[in-house]
């Protein structure tokens, strides 16, 4: 369950493999999906003015992806302060179920002017929206 | 001769070579190189608010580049009317000078609200550098 | 109609529109995905020792695609001799149906020695399925 | 100091900024080269029927890079027991120095059949110059 990513040959290396830096690619596909799924999609954060670039990436490789295979992601918001949050993610082979690598991804909220901005006052229904998300995974 | 650019791993395939589709990109690095060589970085085109986007780009692989080798690009300006101009890429491996390819990019100006821009006007440094280019390959 | 992709971010550059490069990964795509349709997956071509190296590219830009946008795209081939073949691509936006970009590719097929192979002799359920796609387009 | 990156325009997104997932990218290009310079060029490795898959990569990221900046990358082996071994990366502006990213990145060496081997047996001059190269460091 979660978000699809079907391997694509151009992320193939010639190890015959899935080269490991897409999986943080497909992070970023799977969270983007997963926000737009709690209906705030990013579209709308950025049109707001506000960025929400990435602080720290982290995936552990646990077996190899090929060409062709689909990847089920699973998507979780693990932390959220206002300012701050954490995101972790499960792929698996959606055959199998075998687990393909596991990651989490730290991110904050800017303004234009690259200071950070408390979600709370400037985009309250997402600030609401991520309280809830953080409810649910208790 | 020409731009360096020596193939990354990450470059490859599963067919052991170098995915096609990075040759693009090994256009883009020379043609940006070769006009910071001129002496007007594309850096300050879009400080000036202009941007150059790609209207066609086309590539014909004559042979395999492999991980590690090192493909020198030599590019020329071969056409310029003050609004569109075309440029073409002759991708040679460094060591032997076997032709791995050979590509051309079609480009317009335009300024922030997508409208084409006359550079004559908007940019006379850049529009008299260009036609020195063209008139240096006659 | 045809295949979709779904415009990442990890695909905008800073003009703040996808960047050129991807429409040719997009093509490949498409491609792959139309030889699943046809019964003849690219992986079945593969694992016969057999590979088909791309060995043009041509892509025109129409207009831009942005993050999150979704373009279908449409693949036909266009020409196809028991030995080299050509695929034609029109790339749309799924909601306007406008042109974001057309581009053809050819194609040959390798055995593993890099040696041209007639596909009628080493795959002649694949000739037979690529000479009807061929008919199909008359 | 350390390998050099400049970062390209096929690297930026629509931040204005390269995207996060180029410095896994690049943290692969200065292991390539740091071990291009220890005399044990990584093509030497996979002739020799040995692969060095990534078990886990980590970024933190510091400050934004843009397109044109050119990143000094400097790696360091702070692990290695003959099977696994981990390598650091801080990346810095080269001209201010300002860091940009620190990462790591764990490997091990597997045969063709994906077991792991010791490098002591199969590669000893590469196990010698590991071992000296992790000396260096103490």
């Amino acid at each position: 369950m979660g978000y699809i990513h079907q391997a694509q040959y151009y992320e193939t290396d010639q190890m015959g493999i899935i080269h490991h830096s897409n999986y943080i690619r497909w992070m970023e596909e799977a969270r983007i999906a997963y926000m737009d799924e709690m209906a705030f999609p990013y579209k709308a954060v950025e049109e707001a003015g506000i960025i929400s670039p990435v602080l720290s990436v982290q995936c552990d490789y646990k077996s190899m992806t090929h060409f062709g295979d689909r990847v089920a992601i699973e998507v979780k918001l693990t932390s959220y302060n206002g300012l701050k949050y954490t995101i972790s993610y499960v792929m698996r082979d959606e055959k199998t179920g075998e687990v393909r690598a596991e990651g989490t991804s730290g991110h904050c909220y800017l303004n234009k002017d690259g200071r950070p901005v408390s979600v709370k006052k400037v985009l309250p229904d997402l600030h609401e929206k991520m309280m809830a998300m953080l409810e649910d995974k208790a």
